[in-house]
């Protein structure tokens, strides 16, 4: 079922704010077995925002409304969706006492908020959790229009706990979905890899979603049969793994260094890190997971050639024989920063991040990643493109897969 | 002038790709007296596109689409506007030479690559050295509609070497802008620190345009009168200097650490970093600065408290008896880094990025950044709120808004 998608506020127009929950939305659906065929934003305008109503519910049959719920008084899709449907606006106490249980926090609040409990009579509440403006459920001719407010996260709890339950419960036959995280190779190269490709995309839908920090590859089973459905998801499954299996680093939507997180701390393993190219970034995004001080103990920025020397204790005439960014050098900096912190791992990175400093031997992008245990140390070359942003992600990430790829065998 | 924008591309529709297309637009006609008044996405299918085209052909003289101008067969966009438009497909020479010039770096991609070259035969050329696909501009009826690629950096090319220029010749009177980059306090602090506001609010447009780093605050002046615009413009200058200077660190687009990389480069310091919240994101900063190995030597990520003693020879009797989170632990990590370093510079961050590891006295939030030349040491102290990755973000930059005032003295 197709549906459209109306994102009401001034701000998306000026440049204030990116509209990052058309996506959401359209993400969301797709999984449900519902589909975003259009997508209109306008500012706080009444006419405008009529005009858009009007079209969608000429044109489809499932509507989702965003924006305008809060108390200021550019926030008028309320008093719109009133006159369009020809309603009135009720207080609805339920929603009053969790206003006014939230503006007991706040100062100075309570009255504008008050009108956050005035609902369109003739709508279903769908209570807000994370916020004070509610979401909407209008059922006009057989059409269902959902209005929630634009806050990405107040919008995507009123999806996650009442559009979506109610979308899954209406959806005809049976959809199960599974989306696997690749890095290491690029769309096409993924692409190329998967071979006949076709041989799964006439059982399931298969769509490639890229990133610098690899390939979502998302597939997405249909049917009226669940038991067929289940196995055209798992024929499809094995058919992805039996030609990509080494570059498959998880599954759904968890970024990499929450599955290491899990690893390290299980294992009680203790690492730390020593980039140069990176110039932080990886330790960066070791320590976003909430309680990285149990299994990070500290990681150091060796920009210059001193530091190396000075915090690491590789020889300076290492250094200028092989180069900073050599295959020695990344090895002794994955080894020493282990011995010194004496932590269980090692990570390094030394590369040109450009967009000066390459040569024809060692061209801006290349990269060598060194990895030390206990057991065994070594450093592994990539080549990451020439932008200077991209190729610190693309870096990070490839070091958080060979540190991913060692933990398994600990 | 208002204007409408479609964007087409499956890729917007089923979560693949976020539309930031529609925020720069937005953004940058309201600096040349156009407006955004609504934007229109669908996917990449003949008929929904015509409905699209042809309902803003009937609502706007002004028309913007990005998207589905790609070598691959959905990218359908070039022979439907020849449908809609009556025309047809003419190879152009210019385009031609430029696709194989940039086909000779590639390879097994020509065949398709030459397609990128017809161009509908009613439209002048805008020429993309950004890529293959090329711009077009259509006046039909004395309405202009402008195609681009949807990729955001082509479309940006586009924008700004050709569509912008024109949009600036054909605009009536005058219209002067300035955004001032601000940081320190929030939206709703920012607007109180102004007072009336509504005195500067008659004679320009003022929008504040918040993200993690900051506010940046925008003012149009416009009029026929250039003198009177300009008149306009420096009084608001004025205004909000008067009121907020001590927060504003820059004017523009800029992001912090290019200023401060200009500023350390003319001036020949050197920089190295003590970080314990923010995790290496500060030095990822600093780092992200082509050149930036100029002027930063090292950076430690001190994240036990074992590691704060052994890379700082900050001692332990120290850091127990006022805790890592403290103004003297902050200090003494400024300090210690850039002697070890032999840096003119440090600067450091300890605190609690939470979710756990508040206490009453030094709840989630707290943070101390520190701060060191050969002059003077001091930490100051934040409260930075209890999103951890938020935290980061402000603790950054904050402590690069620091750094960038103490420059101004060196």
């Amino acid at each position: 079922m197709l549906a459209e998608l109306i994102t009401i506020g001034d701000e998306l127009l000026i440049g204030q704010v990116i509209n990052t929950n058309a996506s959401y939305i359209g993400e969301q659906l797709i999984q449900y077995g519902y589909r975003l065929d259009r997508v209109t934003t306008v500012g706080d305008e009444k006419d405008k925002i009529i005009k858009a109503i009007d079209k969608a519910v000429k044109d489809y049959d499932l509507i989702f409304i965003t924006g305008g719920l809060g108390p200021t008084h550019d926030d008028i899709t309320k008093k719109v969706l009133c006159d369009y449907f020809n309603t009135e606006l009720i207080m609805d106490n339920e929603v009053l006492e969790h206003v006014k249980s939230i503006a007991k926090k706040w100062k100075n609040r309570l009255k504008l908020n008050e009108e956050q409990a005035m609902i369109p009579k003739n709508c279903r509440v769908l209570f807000n959790n994370a916020g004070t403006a509610p979401g909407m459920h209008f059922i006009i001719d057989n059409k269902n229009i959902f209005v929630t407010p634009g806050v990405p996260h107040e919008m995507k709890y009123i999806f996650e706990y009442h559009i979506l339950p109610l979308l899954k419960s209406k959806q005809d036959g049976f959809i199960h979905t599974k989306t696997f995280l690749i890095a290491g190779l690029g769309e096409s190269a993924l692409f190329d890899k998967l071979e006949n490709v076709t041989e799964i995309t006439k059982l399931v839908e298969v769509a490639f979603l890229p990133s610098p920090r690899g390939v979502r590859l998302r597939i997405i089973s249909k049917g009226s049969d669940e038991k067929e459905v289940l196995e055209k998801l798992q024929y499809s499954e094995k058919f992805i793994r039996d030609r990509a299996s080494e570059y498959i680093y998880g599954e759904g939507s968890i970024e990499i260094e929450e599955l290491i997180a899990g690893i390290l701390t299980e294992k009680k393993l203790k690492i730390s890190t020593a980039e140069s190219c990176t110039g932080g970034f990886l330790s960066n995004r070791i320590t976003n997971i909430p309680g990285s001080s149990v299994y990070f103990d500290r990681g150091v920025i060796t920009y210059s050639n001193e530091s190396k020397n000075e915090l690491l204790n590789i020889p300076m005439d290492i250094i200028t024989a092989n180069g900073a960014v050599s295959e020695i050098v990344a090895k002794m900096m994955a080894e020493k920063v282990r011995e010194i912190s004496g932590s269980d791992i090692g990570l390094s990175t030394t590369g040109i991040a450009g967009p000066s400093g390459g040569t024809p031997e060692k061209p801006v992008g290349t990269i060598w990643i060194g990895y030390s245990d206990k057991n065994k140390s070594y450093a592994k070359q990539f080549y990451l493109g020439d932008n200077r942003l991209v190729f610190k992600e693309r870096a990070t990430q490839n070091a958080l897969i060979i540190l991913q790829k060692e933990l398994k065998d600990f």
